[in-house]
């Protein structure tokens, strides 16, 4: 369902990765399109499914070092309307790394169509609910956007 | 918003509660009706509401007494399609009691029609995972449906 | 990510469609588990990818034969609750199948234990909103349920 | 739940529409804070409420005009988590009125406290998918930013 090409192609840079996700009626509303709130699903679930490739789990994060990655800030445009059955790709990757936050951009596409673009602020937060530094083993294995080519 | 009646009416048995919801975009599909999952949304909130409107707060319960209500069974009867901005008033009544759990009537009308119906089995759930006894000062306040109007 | 199995297992009957589906975030509530109303989601995904992979599209079915597949009723009961980042498999089998109507039969587990299990009545409705006869093409095609071995 | 005020407050500008909204489990996540997708549904329950106080109902411009409101863009600030059973107030103005579209302010606070900040750019679309002028009587009647507060 997904992987992290490392490979540059035309419609991503170095070091985004891919995933599909199929449209359900549960997405979509009465205008016949995917409800606008749902397409920050569809990122999270990109960004979750990302780290998994990576090997890192949420879930362990949350439990193992009490910390938590939380979206701070988000700016979503969007393009076209995703519809139902619509099988769609999520294109991440890391823009900036510091100390306790990443600066992600996504892409959501239909047959290499942008329909939607995302800019999302994730801070790591800690159990006092102050910023805390991102785990090195993490930190290390987040696929970077190719500076150069943006 | 809603309110715990305890007067007979035509179109409710004694102690049931009212709340009334109103539909969003969020909660309709590509088919221009409210998707079938949705309804049970509703139901929670009125749960929710009914207990708040006697003095019982769900989030407390888990914080203090580290119980918690989950739904066991519910069975659910889609009778006519709700759609974009109806007003819903959606019926709550304690059908039975037990020790750990709460057998509920639930219904969701628009102008006086029954848009559907559910039966839902509460279980109260103690830290342990196991059924736990229900509050006795929870247990006092719930309204229960007159057996004999039913 | 699915399969219609033809062959008896001691885990499902035959004509069982299986899907696994992942639990994000967006699935989960405050008690840390799965939200009760979106097990109606992970199988409505499952429904749907039987048909997809049966070749038969909802989508083109509302659009070319204004024909919709709505549920009428459901049942389902809670036995344990899925989580955050679980794998789950939704098991979906056709038990009976009439004129109109379809009554399936859907689970959903993980590694091998049924977390909720659910009882589907689906309708097939026309343009003036009444119930139409399933298609031929869609009904041959539909996994059914060994009936000895229920 | 919600009203139109036109006086000055320090709380909000002139022409604020001030909506309450309550938290419940589907809206929170197994971090036990609301998910970050569903403010967009809460400032989209309290874009309609804020028509639908005015007079104007979106669903009568779908059906009547042909016409649809659809989200071109949106930046939203995350600053404070809500949680479960909190009452939120959604305020929404109108930051900048043009032909066919609307810039919009948004605040989400809990107790005087802003927990959230949206800018949202909303587009009156046409049935032929293109933008379309806001119709007259819609445009009089939003209410807008006093610009010297802001």
């Amino acid at each position: 369902m997904n992987d992290v090409s490392r490979k540059a192609t035309s419609h991503a840079p170095i070091g985004t990765h891919r995933q599909t996700i199929r449209v359900y009626f549960e997405d979509t509303d009465a205008a016949g399109i995917v409800y606008y709130a749902n397409y920050l699903k569809f990122a999270e679930r990109a960004r979750t499914d990302m780290l998994r490739d990576l090997g890192i789990s949420h879930a362990d994060m949350m439990k193992r070092d009490g910390l938590v990655l939380v979206v701070r800030r988000c700016e979503i445009d969007y393009l076209k309307p995703a519809r139902l059955d619509d099988l769609l790709t999520v294109e991440t990757a890391v823009a900036k790394l510091s100390g306790a936050s990443a600066d992600l951009r996504q892409r959501v596409l239909r047959d290499g169509e942008v329909l939607a673009e995302l800019k999302v602020l994730v801070v790591c937060i800690g159990q006092d609910g102050r910023p805390a530094r991102i785990p090195d083993h993490v930190r290390g294995m987040l696929p970077r956007v190719d500076q150069r080519s943006e």
